[in-house]
């Protein structure tokens, strides 16, 4: 089964667009954790089984386990190893990309070490640095289009005949021929939202910044999802596993989103 | 010590502006080294014994470790770990950026985990996703700007009112307060070099592209080094670490840089 199928069924299962961002912090997680030999699977294994039935996906961010060194990523895989089981989608949050032969490195690792069935990818070096990702017919590849930081006016809306982000969402459209591309657009900005979907139709678009980042769900569902209220996939992550009940707060988002759906 | 000052020392010492990619493939190393038991260590501690009186710095792409998982991952550990014993700068090659949070993440990782002296970093999301590394103010934080690849062509050189690569060029000498920014600029398109150049005074500039890419030594030096010959960082990888001999080919194209040195 392919990413685009896998997602579909798993949020027609939980009747869910929420992902739930796996970013650990090992100073914000129960204190119970802390004196275990494995706290980070540990955690991320409890976040997964209180939320595995009101989930599309789950997101883990590699730089929180890359800054933890082989601890860390031995910690993402076993994290992987078990969402995987429960077949639902894996998008491994890493934005990386490079020249040719090297994105191709980096995809073999997104998708055979590390169980991704999908990817975020950087468009700054272009088609060839992303061609690699996309060759992997099965998985799912989310480019960089408009992020929801301060950081995003420097480049990606600065002043120019065409905003970079424009550029970004109609080169991924063309670049699509495998049906396996969607970009990420953050939530903090709902007309550019609009805009984006208008120009890609169906590609899931990953929505980061709901919740801590200040995005309004209403906005994201109305200008994100598609014209059948599909593919979008929005993402919370400090809002809901370091809440005092990730499960409460996973269910109240997903239906909150769920009543803006048409 | 610092960044600058640590590769200014070792320029010096080498009399050398060369810097040695280890980008290990073990599809591309000696056989000889296939059966042993930690490979890809055991190539580039060779290549590092071959060249280390000839580079001012080495440059591992984290790309080629990461596909070999756990193991790839500790032997990109080990390999830095030897180098650091030898006061050449690494400069570690992983294009990371992400927001805020997430980037100082990815800054511990590469600073306090996988002990690399400078690292390249992707400038798509702004100033704010490149800031957590500025904050080491010891480290070199070289921010993507012009590469190499055809796909350089879709967003950094798109035609534009300001084309990206000199606005990305004109935010990082903002950004640069702590005198520890750099730029990656890639050897193949000598005029906008020198544009850059104009733009950043004495930055140091990391150039890959030169020999298996196509870029060509003298224009490299010319228009790349700062006014008094230096700063400037010619990185070549293939070239040199899977010819007959990497100490011959190193010597050679160190030499061949000097020689356009003024």
């Amino acid at each position: 089964m392919n990413f685009r199928e896998k997602l579909k069924q798993s949020s027609k299962k939980n009747n869910s667009l929420l992902c739930v961002g796996l970013d650990v912090d090992l100073s914000k997680i129960p204190s119970h954790f802390i004196n275990q030999e494995d706290p980070i699977y540990l955690f991320n294994r409890e976040i997964i089984n209180a939320t595995k039935e009101l989930v599309c996906a789950y997101k883990p961010n590699m730089a929180f386990y890359e800054m933890h060194g082989i601890y860390g990523l031995q910690a993402l895989i076993k994290t992987t190893e078990l969402i995987n089981t429960l077949q639902i989608p894996v998008i491994l949050d890493g934005k990386r990309g490079d020249i040719g032969n090297t994105s191709a490195a980096y995809a073999k690792s997104a998708f055979e070490v590390f169980g991704a069935d999908a990817v975020t990818v950087a468009p700054y070096m272009g088609e060839d640095s992303v061609a690699p990702f996309l060759e992997y017919k099965d998985k799912g590849i989310f480019v960089l289009c408009l992020t929801s930081n301060h950081g995003s006016a420097d480049f990606q809306t600065a002043d120019q005949e065409k905003p970079l982000y424009r550029l970004v969402a109609e080169k991924v459209k063309q670049w699509d021929t495998n049906n396996n591309c969607g970009l990420v657009v953050g939530a903090t900005n709902p007309a550019a939202l609009q805009e984006i979907r208008a120009i890609v139709g169906e590609m899931p678009i990953l929505l980061p910044g709901v919740g801590a980042q200040g995005g309004e769900v209403e906005a994201c569902v109305n200008f994100g999802a598609d014209k059948n209220g599909e593919n979008i996939i929005i993402n919370a992550s400090r809002s809901i596993i370091y809440s005092a009940s990730p499960r409460e707060a996973a269910a109240k988002l997903r239906d909150e989103i769920n009543n803006f759906r048409k």
